[in-house]
């Protein structure tokens, strides 16, 4: 922590902040500048308040040094994490297709779609069972039903299913059916949740908030990690922005910058973040070619009849194109399909 | 909902439209012009999934006419709803002032808090037993305990108390303990927690998620309102920008388009906007020139020494001062203090 | 400058800092943490690229300490600046009304317009004659003519004039006709139009553009303090965000904000921020109220005939309840009409 | 044009729109629902100010039909626009790849970096003579010297030259010596410079601005083409969103939304957009992926040393393992480098 006093600090306001800093257990370090003097605070600082120096009189700012994430960062943990699920791997230099509707109506439309995404290579079902949705009125899912449906379809197909969890009471059923726990992007700094999905054994995919940063992603990560439970897949599902013409925007840079500052897994959801089917499939390649581990895709075997997010959804058929696309770029990258 | 079709959309396409609007039970209204053709949907939108013409071919686009809540709206109710709690209404020409530490730390700080803002003039108590922090190192409030010293606080000084609840789980001890729920900005869309609030008898204040549009507080709004409980108080607290100087933006603009929009009554949270002490009071007072109904504070009797955000804190005679501020103003605009 | 080391740097990346530092004429000022090696730098900064360490083996991030901008600044000059043009003072203590329309249209509806302000009690005559519209098909100003029938409104009522200027081969012009020149918001990081505003003796008034943070709203203002001209006018006029009922969103903190970091005068345009006429008049309230120095104001007698953003123009009659509303905020604030 | 009626507007209020449509030469079309009335303008509404109507009694709200550009959309165009440049060809299914310094220097690092970018596989020589800077105390270009230190560039490697024109009065001279004229990311809407770049012979490559919406470069286009020169290419360089890892955010969905909008070729600028070297090559990658008509990346031979935006800058070395990289993602998706 650095704590940069204000270009006419007295003598005094400097050694009360010098004070305030050995009374808390760190050691200071002082600079003097030619126009400020800049106090270092030697100690690990994620136990320190900043508020603690802001308020002192002639402080200007203070500013952290150290990540506030710690169990997250590729520093604590050099090697990158594989969740493994199913037979399947996740992160480590495979690239994972997850794919199915973005919600479970009925045991036949959920089957259909396994199969197709299966047989065009996707390695895990998505869909959901709880849907958080904006509008009280609009259809909030199947619950519990719908994750028997999924149960059903994983035993149909071998598809293991990850299915989104929205309340701390629900966590002990979805992670008895589900094999990975998806916490949506509204529910990201929904701290119980967190918790609880830390203190249970199924991997978590913790999805970005809308406005979330990527620091407060990978603190979010690390409420989970702290709780016990180390498997964690990030997802980049789109960011809020001014610009209308896609519903949210894909920040794909997301996955480089998390690749250096963690080990964690991370997939892009490109559907969410564009909400325009003929989006998804570009953003799904570039997806692939920037390195990502893997995507998360919604197809429907109807889209115009879906109950949610048609308007976002791939046809089984398009499906299988965007598949047909995306291998050569793997290849390109020297990445597998996992 | 208005269906707008491509420039060069087919006879047959906008057939198809027409009858998929009449098989879900609407009417359409055809419109050619001289570009582009307009299908008007007649009937409670609403209950429409706008995905369902999206994809259509030959639709360029669908745009929603109605406002998405009813029950949060002005239209549907024309005259302000005012929130009774303790003696105090909040809403409907008064101007009602919250205030109170950050966390609950100790029933000393929160007494001796508690009589201090009374004395100066606020009507009602605020204090945090549940924390949401974004680390999870950071100081989580002291829960049930927190609760206790409010409860205590609010015996010796008679103010009403709002805090946060946090979690389902938790609902039913705090609208035990407490006369105002709070729903904190990251809990905005957490819609079982919304889900909850309105099924339980305390009124809620309920803040604007961080990047969360106003339309989208009133679908918050119109959750709980949905549920049966009538008593929703809203709150803007700062949206995220690129902005630096401050921690977030406060909006202001909010409390005239609530206003509007809207017969709930608004307040303005001016500490965790701008998350600097010295900014409060100047957008305190134009909180109470704008029109708003109130303002939630934070107050510590030593900021230095808060557990969480004393940066933002007012000492118990910043606060004095502020109210001597603010009394002018109401007086200059018409209110009155509640 | 403090730049922060990887927690792994090693000794040798270390030295080659240090020299990196030396060679460039400033002193280095190292200091061990537990995690993580902090090097200081110890001199002018602004000089300095922060690039030249940023790609250095070993270097995770370089933190700039001083202000970039030092004209502009309260350390430089703790003193307010007054503007003084045509008998108004703008700044320093008073509240400064400029109003007037968007577009000057014809000589009729500016005179009209100037006497009616003045009237209500306006000091300053505000009216486009040059006019940036994002459409090429839009209405774009009476250019030359326009400057013509702003400077016959001013002979005619006494109040001084303020007028945009987009093109650098249009500032002559301008400033020979009118008395404060404006910075449009589009135009606010136009390098060439800052830089030729400051080698010209007539005031500025510059307005923040839509995305721009205040340390860059400042950096501007220094570009036309460093060539020569000291009389600058802050101007926030609403920022982009997600939210979508009002066209921007004011960012009120900037009055307080801008107050802290510099002298220069601050006014805030409600109009253009928000859009809509109705939105105006409460925060032009909580303009006065957060002490900023003014607010500029949009007024046309026929708002229905406006060719440019008549939606959000007050009427004359509106603007005289506006002016009555304002006069005993400023009173409870301790400011006087200029 | 939709006119959206409020809930309760009476048929006076009905009338009154319906006879200003129709007094401003276009065809009113009413619909009446159950709870609102809806009024269609028919006619090119490009014409028509919507706050005609906007501030009329009884209008809830105005909402655009028609795009606001015609000349750069796909309507008015299918076929891709192919802008050829010195026997390059950019737009029309092949990948362009412009490189280069960020600032041209001195005539060896231009030349250095010219011979070095094109034996890797650059069709363009991209370098900055005239420099929009932040602060009025960086580096601001060499300016007339550094435009023919470019032009010596090409006269050695045969690379057509892209570089910054930033004013009106320097257009003639940037046109003469440069191939392509940038209009960078500030200056997108300074209309006079669109303006004279829409009079003269050269291909223009148009930045899109830091917080501007697809639409408005649309528009910006709009002004370039309805000036007379068809040959604009699009840039998308990053957009300004509350992410802090990287500079900007880049919004790779641009490529494609531009695609379906406009004919114009689109190029992703990876450098300005993430602001740090080491994320360029997965975003260039990605950018391949996506379907876009080219990049525009900064080489250095010595980023050390760089007197502008060094932190960004690939070296040539690493500049050739990106060309390395990128052509096995264009065989993948079916392009050639141009």
């Amino acid at each position: 922590m650095i704590i940069v006093m204000k270009p006419g600090a007295t003598p005094r306001e400097v050694g009360a902040v010098l004070k305030q800093i050995e009374e808390r257990g760190f050691r200071p370090h002082l600079s003097k500048g030619d126009e400020t003097t800049v106090i270092g605070v030697i100690g690990d600082e994620r136990a320190l308040q900043s508020a603690v120096f802001e308020i002192l009189p002639g402080v200007e700012r203070v500013i952290p040094i150290l990540k506030p994430f710690k169990l997250a960062s590729r520093d604590f943990r050099k090697k990158d994490t594989v969740v493994r699920v199913g037979g399947v791997s996740v992160g480590g230099g495979t690239f994972t297709v997850m794919a199915g509707p973005c919600a479970v109506e009925s045991p036949e439309q959920t089957l259909e779609c396994a199969r197709r995404v299966k047989k065009a290579g996707a390695a895990i079902l998505r869909g959901g069972a709880y849907k958080p949705r904006s509008s009280p009125y609009s259809f909030q899912g199947l619950g519990p039903e719908g994750l028997d449906i999924l149960a059903r379809a994983r035993e149909a197909t071998g598809l293991p299913v990850v299915t989104e969890v929205m309340a701390v009471e629900d966590m002990g059923l979805v992670a008895e059916r589900a094999d990975i726990l998806q916490i949506g992007a509204r529910n990201m700094q929904n701290f119980n949740l967190l918790d609880a999905a830390g203190r249970q054994p199924k991997p978590v995919l913790l999805k970005r908030g809308l406005s979330s940063t990527i620091e407060e992603l990978l603190l979010s990560a690390e409420y989970i990690l702290s709780r016990g439970n180390p498997n964690v897949i990030l997802c980049e599902r789109g960011i809020r922005t001014f610009e209308k013409y896609t519903r949210n925007t894909l920040d794909l840079s997301a996955a480089p910058v998390i690749r250096k500052l963690s080990h964690l897994p991370v997939v892009i959801d490109p559907s969410h973040a564009v909400g325009v089917r003929e989006y998804v499939p570009p953003l799904a390649r570039a997806a692939a070619a920037v390195g990502s581990d893997g995507i998360i895709v919604e197809v429907h075997p109807h889209p115009e009849k879906a109950l949610c997010d048609g308007q976002e959804s791939l046809t089984p058929d398009a499906f299988d194109r965007l598949m047909a696309e995306i291998r050569p770029i793997l290849k390109a990258v020297g990445l597998e399909l996992s």
